[in-house]
Parts: structure tokens; C-alpha cells; sequence
């Protein structure tokens, strides 16, 4: 595919909506539980504080939406938390919020696929002893999608990500109108009722643990490099159609499980006990529970599309190896996909796919760039001041302050599940700065003055193993010949008879090139020729360049390779070991 | 360590008694158990069978003896059954032996070291969850201490082996004198008395069990190399000495077992029975119990010992990768020893330490190369009849009769333990085949005739990739030029800004060589390179040998290599599947 093809690569609106915002999306099938999981706690009477609750938690959503639509607009090159804290409050803020942000796309993937399998399984029980293969098989299928490239997989994936909608927005119309026609033999808990031991602190825990809902909000503001012409239109655009959608379902749904008093089952996920309500256990139903497990599982395309971008960024800063930004042949980041995959497969096996413990830790994991993006936003509003910087200041003070205060009530109130960021983002930061220290090390090292640094002419000798006299040593000698005067074969024998046979043998074939021929007397091939070697180079290096030929039989089949090659391997890997010698490999194709 | 020194690696007898025949003497633990496990089916009424049973195992072993000792005297190079088979019978019967101890080697180091993890796991039940653990522990140490050399392992194996033959021999003594004081309580079954229900089969299978208490007989004829001068004779003598005390604790053993009225249990060894019986469970009991655990253990070493010199006799007679041929620095075969440490690991791994299953298909595997190497025995004498051939001649008859007996009992009464030998055997044999074969058509392939095939004089272009102008692509060019006059640099540029840039800036530099610019329409860099290296070809191999050299950092921290050379590995991946492209490495040393 050709450069100028990358625009129709592009996503326009419908497009990045469904590869974008999956993740967001998806966050509706377990925000309202998450919610009511809290409440329960004070029994089924305090469930009506869930509508305030969840009309906070839309509240903040606004907030974020907004905020990230100036930060949408000031970064039209692809604005993520990390680019933002970095601009405008230092590189190590910005590396806490990639690391952050890293890690998270990591448990975005676990943790979705793993709750869709929960889905999967629920339907068909039989399938629950192979949770961990279904993760991991899910996690296949996303990874292949996105090496063949981003617009195949957004048109496979546009399907599932708008019959979610379709389905939980009949939902709530059902739902409602079911309700409306008095249908529904439900009594919620009275609302406004003071609950005994309601405290502000369960209350905020409970807002909190909403708050996962909000996941995956940011991911449109990472990938504007990704949009079709306006980029930050379309992105903006897409941004508000996605946090419109989204609050529109999160509410409906909690709005639903409080008019049909349901509260939360170990057994059964509370949109499940909805739709059952609503529609009983017929194919409605079973299409909701379907396109449920189908969005979870394309939540984790989204960390698939942000990943490779971040990487991306972050090696261009030269905090990440350079292989992040060699761009594949399907102009995927191949490299950035594949690390995703294989630490998100390891995540998934090391928790045997019971990853829900972590939803905490991601949630947190998303709200420190959060918080950082925010701040980021409210300096660039105080050094710029632009006409009008009054209002957007605010706003996202307002949001930079909600963000914090959640990020405090997970480490108050979930300690025990995220304390572990205490040490993994430090040790990524500590990755990113010990790259970043080794990039500029090395770019100082191999600068070159191009008006007196010219190559220095040097002389060559070059030194051919030999182990025999076969096809293979003509063509090495034939090589050699081509390239220099100064050529050595070396044979190291076994005993005198061995060596005086060799000897003569090379007398009569007579290739034009000296025979030194050395006596081992250890039984080892390897050390005479490593001595002789070093003497070459200690004797030479001053003047001229020291190669050493190592032929390499080239096999038809693979299995062919453990028969040959094995002294050449151990011949290279000594020779790394040495200053200056030159290993030039002659490749020799075997016919059968 | 000189060829001279290997003189002082060599075994004498003492040393050889304990690397070889740990595993024969290991067999005394479970010999007289099998074969009560058997009787046991017909009631504590039929235990007196176990004596004749033995005595039928101790003239056996009499027989296998005398026949190894004849095939010593033959084969004084080191005549396994391999060799013998061969020799005598042809390639596929030798194949077919070979093959067997190959695998067997592999069954004997799980075998023993799951058997020697039960021993301690008996002593110590709190570690029994850790059984694969240990199991791989003691690979690992058998491992480690063979790759650093068998005169070193011996001296450490000594020790456990003669404590072994001590404490057991002071068991029978010490049952003996309790018994003959009168000391013992116990009530054997009535000798000779006709139990019901008994058959010649159920006897048969009895001894076929009580055969297993043969494995590892055959170490010593395999391992004559070894040993010191004159090694037949000192290998001859090691194998009675080997036999005579396998004998002695194998009869008496057997003796005790009957004298004191025990039966097999499923939780506690009937050696353990014996020594509790006899010195009750104080110190005495517990010694008896490690070395016990030890030699079990050491059995494993007797496998480590035997399995790399098969395997270099067999690749020797390319039948095996040539790399089983190439002695490691410390005169260990080290490939060989690795190769036989993992596959074992990996049967301990699938059978989760257990492996007591598996000693049928192990003793059946040692019984098939017995009847080879005795029936190769028999050819031999009938070919050459040297003087007095005719008593030789008859015991390898009757122990090839015998050992082909117990064959065939094995597949009767044990199919279900021993069927998969007609799956691994097979395809083993496939496999040395079609080595074999492969390297004698590479050996055709390669030859040359030395009077009419010299070298082809030809030229030389060379392929320079430059990303830029540095230190590395001076270091490179210098090398270059000191091979060739006809250079070409290559960049990859994806704008014409860039290309135009690169330009000017090599112009200025001038380090005589010519530079192209390709234009990437791919925005990779790696598909424009590969077609202008497949032109150079196309135009030039005719005439000219071409080369591409491609820089290699040498970094001075492993995980540095994670930051480069990326592009140096797909461009090396892809010149590999190119005919007659030669790849030359310059190192560059990173100094950081």
C-alpha cells in the first residue's frame, strides 16, 4: 500500500466511532452493577441513591467530554494525557501518564476479554473449564485484525459496536414503555428515604466504582492522527457523538434497574436481569447477552488501535526502542500489537482469565492521566491566556479536581487491589528514562564531523576456516579471492597423519590460497582456530580490516539446519565477543 | 584439558563401578516389590513363589552377565548393542537397538528421579506438592555435574553408591542374624506349599517384573572407551563385580522379604518394611532410607554417562546431527547430555512426576536390545566358529531365548503399559534414517574433484545501507574500501526534502563513494532496499560476487539489543532466502 493510500486508510466519523469507542461503550454492560454492587452493602432500600449517583458520574462525563475537546482542538496532531502533560507540565508527568496509560491498554484487553468470555460461558456453562483458552483465542482474533490493518478490522467491527446500541437503546425503550403501560410488578425502594448508615464516604465509593464506566473516554483523543480531513472536526465531532451515546445507555440502564427494584446477583449481570424483565428469556434476550460478550470482546480492539500510537509517540520521544516505529507492511504497528497481545495473553494465563480483581486498578489507571491531562490543560490556559481562556480554565479545574479526588478514593477505599501501581509505574518510568538516557548516549557517539571525519583507508586480510576440500571451500575461496590478495585457509587437525594427508591434498588442488594447517591438542576444533584468529588480529588490526569467512549451508527444509551450521553458530558467537573482526557469511544452498 | 590429559579423565574400576552401575544397583529398591505385587494377587499364601522367581532373575542375570563379558572381549572399542547389532545383523537391527536405549536413557533419568522424589516425599510429606520441582532439581544437578566432566561427577558419586551397597549388605546381615537369633516374630507362608488359583502364566509375569531389577546392565559394554587401560579387561571385570553385588542384595532382599512375612503396601516400600522390621525406625532405618533416596537419584547418572556416547557413536555413523560429535570444552559431550536433561524434563513435566507407569515400557525397552545384541552374539560365533564356540554360542542362545521370553511376556501381559514402543520406536528409526540419508547426499553434493574444480576468479560489487551519515557508516565504508573498488551506498528517503537533504550532506562529505536515493512510496524502508539489492543481483551475480554489509551493534548491556538492529535482523532474514547474496557483518562496539 502506497503512502498516498494511507488517507483512504483513514477513518471518517462512522468508522472511528465503532473502532474508538468500543471500550466506552462497553463500560455500560457493568457501570450501573458496579454502582448497586457498593449500595447493596445497606440493603435493598438504599438503591435509589444509584440515580444520583449515576447522574454524578454523567456529570463528570460532561466534564471530561468537554475537556477533551480543547485538548481535541490544541493537539490536532494527536493529543493523548501524554502529550499534554508533557507539553505543558514536564517530561516525567507525561511519562506517568503514558506508563499509565500503557499499562492500562494492557488491562483493557485482559480485562474485557476475560468478561467476555464470563458472557460466553454464563450462555453455555459447559465451555467454563476452557476460560483461559477462550481469552487467549479471543485475544488471537483481535491481534490478526489488527495486523491485517485498521480499516478492515473498523468494517468487520462497525457491526457489533452499533447492534449494542440498537439493542440496549430497545431496551430502554421497551423497558420505559413496559413501565409507562404499568406492566412492571416491581417495587423499587422509595426514593429520597434516608438510609441508615449512609455516609458520604460510601456514597463517594460508590461514585467511584461507577466511575469505571467512564473508561476508554480518551481513546479519541489519542488517535486524531487516524481521522479523515478535519482531523480534530471529525474527532471532536466523534468525541460528542460518543459521550452522548454513552450517557444516554449508562443512565437508561440505571434508571431501569432502579423503576424494576433489581439489585445485584452473584449469578446473573444486572443488564441480564433487565432484559429478562422487560423482554422474558426469548431471542430478544439472547441477542442483548450476545452483543454484550460481542462489545466486551471488541473493547479490547480499542486498546489495540490506542497501543501502537502511544508506542509510536513514545519512541519518537526515544523513551521507547525504536522498533515501535518501523511500520509494517499493512502500516499497522505491527511490533506495538504483538507486545500487546503477548502481555495481555500473560495477564490473562497468570490470573487464569479471573482478571475482574484488576477493574479497579485499570479504572485508576485511567483517571491519573486524567488528572494529569487536565492539569496539563489548566497551565496552558494560565501561560497563554488567550481571549476567553476564563471559562475552558475552569472547566477543566472543575475536572482536573473531580479526577483527583476518584483517583484518592480508589487509594483510600481500594487499596488492596491498586496498590500495585505503586510499583509498576515507577519501574516503567525508571524503563522509559534508562531508553531515553541510552538513545541520546548513543546519538552522541556516532555523530561525525562530515567536514574532517573521512573513512581511513586500511588494508584487508581475510581468514577462511576449512574443514576439507568440498564444493563449499571453492565457493568461500572463489568469494575471498574477489575481495582481497591477503587470504589465510586455516584446518586444524587431529593428528599428523590427519594433517599430513590434508596437506598434500591442498598441494594438488592448489586453489591459490596459502594453507596454514594447525595441530589441536585438545580434541577441540574451536581454540585452535580462536588463537590463531586473535594472533591474526593482534598482528594486523592496525593496518588492515580482519574478516573471517563463515560458510553457511542454506537447507531446503527447515528441519535440515539442526543437521549443519552448529560451529559456524559457535565460530560467530566468539567473534562477537572480539574488537573488530569481521564476519562475512557465504551462503551455501543445498540442492536436496 | 590436553588429548593427553583424557588419559587421566579415564575410569578405573572403582570410579566405574560407581558412574555405571547406579542404575543396575538402584533396580535392588523396587526388584523384589514388582514381583510381590504381583503374588500378592493370589494372596500372602503365594509370597514363598518370590524365592524361585528370584533365583530364576539371579540366573538370568548370571547369563546376561557371561554374555556381556564375551561381547566385551569382541567389541573392546565400546560394543553396545548398537554396535553388536549391527555389526552382526545388520543397520536396521542396530537401529532398532540403538534406538531403544536411546529412549530408554531418556525413561531411566525420569524413572529414577521421580522414584527418588517419592523416597524423600515419603520422608518428608510436606513436599509433596513439589514433586515436579524437585524432580527437575535433581536433573538439573545430574545435569550440571556431568557438562563439567565424569572423573569430577565420579569422585562425587562414589560416596552415595558403595554407602548404599554398605547399608543394604548391613541389612541382610543384620536380618539375618535377627532372624537366626530367633529375634523375629513374624510367620512366612509355607514354602513350597500349591496355592490355589496359580499359573504359569501369572509366574511368568511375576519374573518379568522381577526383570526390572536388570535395567542398566548393559552401561558397562557400552562404556569401554572409558575406562583405563587394558580397558576390556578392566570393563570385564567391573561388569562381575557389578553383578556379583546386584546378586547378592537382589537374593537377599528377597530372602528378607520372605523370612520376615511381608507384603507390598501401597504406602511404605518393602524395603522399608525390612529395615523397620529389622532395626526398627531410628538411625539405621533413616540412612537406609536416604541412600536409598540417593542412589535412585544417581541412577540418573548412569543414563547421563551411557546416553552421549551412544549418541556420538551414532552420529558417528550419521545417524544423528553431527553436533552429538563435538566435544565441549570440558570432554563432556555436552549436546548430548543437554539433549537427554531436557527431553526428560519434559516427561517429568507431562507425567507430573509420576512416571512408576512408565517402568514396564522402560525394562521392555532395555529386554529388546539384550535379544539383538545376544542373537548378533550368535551370528557371530556361527560365522567365525573360533576354537571352542560352541559353549558361547549356547549361553547367548538360551540368553537370547530367555530375554526374547520375557519380550513377548512384556506385550502379553503389559500391553496397555508398553503399546506406545511400536509408535516411538518407528518413528525413531524414520527419523536416523533420514539422516543418514541426508547426509549422504550432501556428501555427494559436496564433492569436488580436486584436479579439474579450482576456484572461479570473478568480481565484486558491494551494498552499503546507509540511514544516515555517522560513525557507523564511516567504520563501514572503511571496511568496504578496503575490499572492493566498486561500492554502493543506498538510502531509503520517504520525502524528497529528505532525499535532497541527504544529498547535499553526502556530497559535502565526499568519502568516495557513491550514494543512490531511493523514494519509498510505502513508507518502508525495507521493500525499496530489497528491490535495488535484487537488481544489483540480477545485472551483476554473473560477473561479480555480490555483498551487502550491514552494520551490527555490539552493545554493552544485553537488553540494549532491544533498542537496535531490528532492520539489521529483517534485512539478514531476507538475503538468507536470496540466491548467492553474501551478507559481511561489521561489528561497531558501542562504548556505552
Amino acid at each position: 500500500m502506497k503512502s498516498s493510500e494511507l488517507a483512504a486508510e483513514k477513518l471518517n466519523k462512522v468508522k472511528a466511532l465503532a473502532v474508538l469507542s468500543s471500550d466506552a461503550l462497553s463500560s455500560v454492560a457493568y457501570g450501573t452493577e458496579q454502582i448497586l454492587i457498593v449500595l447493596i452493602t445497606l440493603g435493598a432500600a438504599a438503591m435509589w441513591y444509584s440515580i444520583p449517583i449515576s447522574i454524578a458520574v454523567i456529570g463528570l462525563l460532561t466534564i471530561l467530554i468537554l475537556s477533551y475537546r480543547q485538548t481535541i482542538f490544541a493537539y490536532t496532531t494527536g493529543g493523548g494525557a501524554y502529550i499534554v502533560a508533557k507539553d505543558n507540565l514536564g517530561t516525567t508527568s507525561g511519562l506517568v501518564a503514558g506508563g499509565s496509560l500503557l499499562v492500562d491498554y494492557i488491562l483493557t484487553v485482559a480485562v474485557s476479554t476475560s468478561a467476555s468470555t464470563d458472557a460466553i460461558t454464563s450462555a453455555f456453562p459447559v465451555l467454563h473449564d476452557h476460560r483461559v483458552l477462550i481469552a487467549l483465542f479471543m485475544i488471537t482474533i483481535v491481534t490478526v485484525l489488527n495486523l491485517r490493518g485498521i480499516t478492515e478490522s473498523a468494517t468487520v467491527l462497525m457491526y457489533p459496536v452499533y447492534l449494542f446500541v440498537v439493542a440496549i437503546l430497545a431496551l430502554i425503550i421497551g423497558g420505559g414503555y413496559q413501565w409507562i403501560a404499568g406492566n412492571v410488578q416491581a417495587h423499587p425502594p422509595e426514593y429520597g428515604a434516608v438510609v441508615p448508615g449512609i455516609t458520604l464516604f460510601l456514597l463517594l465509593r460508590a461514585f467511584s466504582s461507577g466511575c469505571s464506566a467512564l473508561t476508554g473516554v480518551e481513546a479519541v483523543s489519542n488517535a486524531i492522527p487516524n481521522f479523515k480531513e478535519p482531523a480534530p472536526k471529525n474527532a471532536a465531532a466523534t468525541l460528542l457523538l460518543m459521550g452522548l451515546i454513552l450517557g444516554v445507555m449508562f443512565m437508561g440502564i440505571s434508571l431501569l434497574a432502579y423503576l424494576y427494584g433489581i439489585s445485584p446477583r452473584r449469578a446473573e449481570t444486572v443488564v441480564s436481569q433487565i432484559a429478562s424483565a422487560v423482554f422474558g428469556r426469548g431471542i430478544m434476550y439472547y441477542s442483548i447477552q450476545t452483543v454484550t460478550a460481542l462489545i466486551l470482546f471488541l473493547a479490547a480492539n480499542t486498546a489495540f488501535a490506542a497501543f501502537p500510537l502511544l508506542a509510536f509517540m513514545l519512541a519518537k520521544d526515544r523513551f521507547m526502542p525504536n522498533m515501535f516505529m518501523v511500520r509494517g507492511d499493512r502500516l499497522g504497528f505491527s511490533n506495538g500489537i504483538i507486545f500487546l497481545a503477548i502481555l495481555s495473553a500473560i495477564l490473562v494465563i497468570a490470573f487464569e482469565g479471573e482478571t475482574e480483581n484488576l477493574i479497579p486498578l485499570y479504572a485508576l489507571g485511567v483517571f491519573i492521566p486524567f488528572t494529569l491531562s487536565q492539569a496539563g490543560m489548566m497551565k496552558r490556559w494560565i501561560s497563554k491566556k488567550p481571549p476567553g481562556w476564563l471559562t475552558p480554565f475552569l472547566i477543566n479545574t472543575l475536572g482536573m479536581l473531580t479526577t483527583l479526588t476518584i483517583c484518592l478514593i480508589f487509594l483510600v477505599t481500594k487499596l488492596s487491589q491498586v496498590w500495585s501501581i505503586f510499583v509498576f509505574l515507577p519501574i516503567v518510568i525508571f524503563i522509559f528514562r534508562k531508553i531515553n538516557q541510552h538513545y541520546r548516549e548513543l546519538a552522541d557517539e556516532l555523530r561525525l564531523d562530515i567536514q574532517t571525519e573521512k573513512p581511513d583507508p586500511k588494508g584487508s586480510v581475510i581468514v577462511i576456516p576449512v574443514a576439507g576440500i568440498s564444493q563449499v571451500v571453492k565457493n568461500t575461496i572463489s568469494y575471498a579471492q574477489s575481495l582481497s590478495d591477503d587470504i589465510v585457509a586455516v584446518y586444524v587437525g587431529f593428528s599428523d597423519e590427519d594433517m599430513k594427508k590434508m596437506e598434500e591434498k591442498w598441494a594438488l588442488w592448489n586453489p591459490g590460497v596459502r594453507l596454514i594447517i594447525l595441530r589441536s591438542h585438545y580434541r577441540s576444533i574451536i581454540r585452535p582456530l580462536f588463537k590463531f584468529i586473535d594472533t591474526v588480529e593482534w598482528k594486523k588490526a592496525e593496518t588492515d580490516h580482519v574478516t573471517v569467512m563463515i560458510p553457511q549451508f542454506i537447507t531446503k527444509r527447515w528441519w535440515h539446519n539442526l543437521l549443519h551450521n552448529q560451529t559456524s553458530l559457535l565460530i560467530r558467537a566468539y567473534l562477537f565477543a572480539r574488537q573488530d573482526v569481521k564476519i562475512a557469511t557465504v551462503p551455501y544452498r543445498l540442492k536436496k
